[in-house]
């Protein structure tokens, strides 16, 4: 696989892991449902939607660690890296609350993705716009899925309103991190492989923007953006999940199925 | 230290490692309540009491160690088992459910615990025997304070009367297993070491009989008695406690502070 890319190994690797990071987490946490979902068909949505993030992170980890020319392979850089390692949006690791602050969730990253997904179809990077062109089908039916619940709680009950209004304001602070800029982003983003997530805040917004009236939900505004994932700093809630998730490989490890 | 008893050191350290087991996966349920329960008071009162069993824990292992004579420390026995190798009570696993359900299992417990504390302290093993008078003071603590609040919640409000009930009955499938005898058991007894579990059930009875008849709860008995902790079968809330539990010996092995 060639990239024709003058991008550095480091800073190619850099940005895999993020974005393998994302969807690995966020994968983990929609996991959690299973079994647990308040109706059968959601309770095969969500796994399966579950299924297409740990999907993509396989993906993205396979890349990174050739990108990277180290020899670690998808279960290491998956499973045995410390908490600080992790480079995932906060918004991926936060708890799930209850089913609306879950949806709401699903639909604020795949707002995010899909005009990633889209724009890395025609990346200079070959092997990554392949990964591209498969997660792109799939994150169009996150948002459907996704925004047709946020559309139902936002103008359903009294309760459900409730419940989605307090959604919105609880995952507030974890939007602007999605579209920070820095040199990983720029590095890629200048040789062509994927655009910088500053540049993709009007499609998100074109996106949330007719669910949002169509589920009369108004947009909150916070002071009190956290950030600090891409960099390795974590809320609390990341390291209980990486307990779980790295449990079989930090207890055997090296172990395969 | 010398024990006086005829008893092998495979059933000793078996032994030792059941009770070692039962108070520190105990204790560290009794932790996650840490900076959640429900007044300041009791936010001070059960840190308190899983650091008790968590003390007593360490005791325990460090002497299974010793029985056991293979050079695994305690932090080896308490860190580093799987999950089929942990012996505890199936009561002490269990998740916390709300807070009628972790005092009535404390109390429960702790009245499983006083009587055999008490008869430890006179083990003709020399070492139990201190282990236990100092634990026997700290169990008394337990069963007062987890005993008032069984009170207070089963003779209260409306709604505590309806938890605390719940309580009972959640718990009722695994108060039997306490008082389990095999040929551990019988093996230390016979050593005069400790008693058999099957002979504490009326000093039990005597101590929830009366805190009961005091909170207007009436016993519940259940054809669905649960059992095998002691033989390493365990429900599914243990393997996530370990995963928690283990995770920094795990991640980094043979850490120290």
């Amino acid at each position: 696989m060639a990239t024709a890319s003058p991008v550095s190994s480091e800073m190619l690797t850099a940005f895999l892991l993020r974005l393998a990071d994302d969807h690995l987490i966020l994968g983990h946490r929609l996991s959690e449902w299973c079994g647990h979902a308040p109706m059968l068909e959601e309770d095969l949505a969500m796994p399966n939607m579950a299924l297409d993030l740990i999907g993509q992170a396989r993906s993205l980890y396979q890349y990174a660690g050739e990108a990277e020319g180290k020899g670690r392979d998808e279960d290491r850089l998956a499973y045995v890296r410390g908490e600080r390692d992790y480079v995932n949006c906060l918004m991926a690791e936060r708890q799930n609350g209850d089913f609306a602050h879950t949806m709401l969730r699903q639909f604020y990253f795949a707002a995010f993705m899909q005009p990633l997904w889209q724009a890395m179809m025609t990346s200079t990077d070959e092997h990554l716009a392949g990964i591209a062109a498969k997660a792109e089908k799939e994150v169009a039916y996150h948002i459907r899925h996704a925004g047709e619940w946020v559309v139902r709680l936002g103008d359903g009950s009294e309760e459900s309103t409730r419940r989605m209004k307090a959604a919105v304001e609880a995952l507030a602070p974890y939007v602007d991190e999605l579209f920070e800029s820095d040199e990983v982003s720029r590095a890629v983003a200048e040789a062509g492989i994927a655009p910088d997530p500053s540049t993709l805040r009007p499609a998100f917004d074109a996106i949330v923007g007719p669910v949002f009236a169509e589920a009369g939900l108004d947009w909150v505004e916070t002071p009190y953006g956290q950030t600090g994932g891409r960099q390795g700093r974590h809320g609390e809630a990341l390291g209980f999940l990486l307990a779980e998730l790295q449990y079989m490989q930090r207890t055997y490890p090296g172990m395969t199925w």
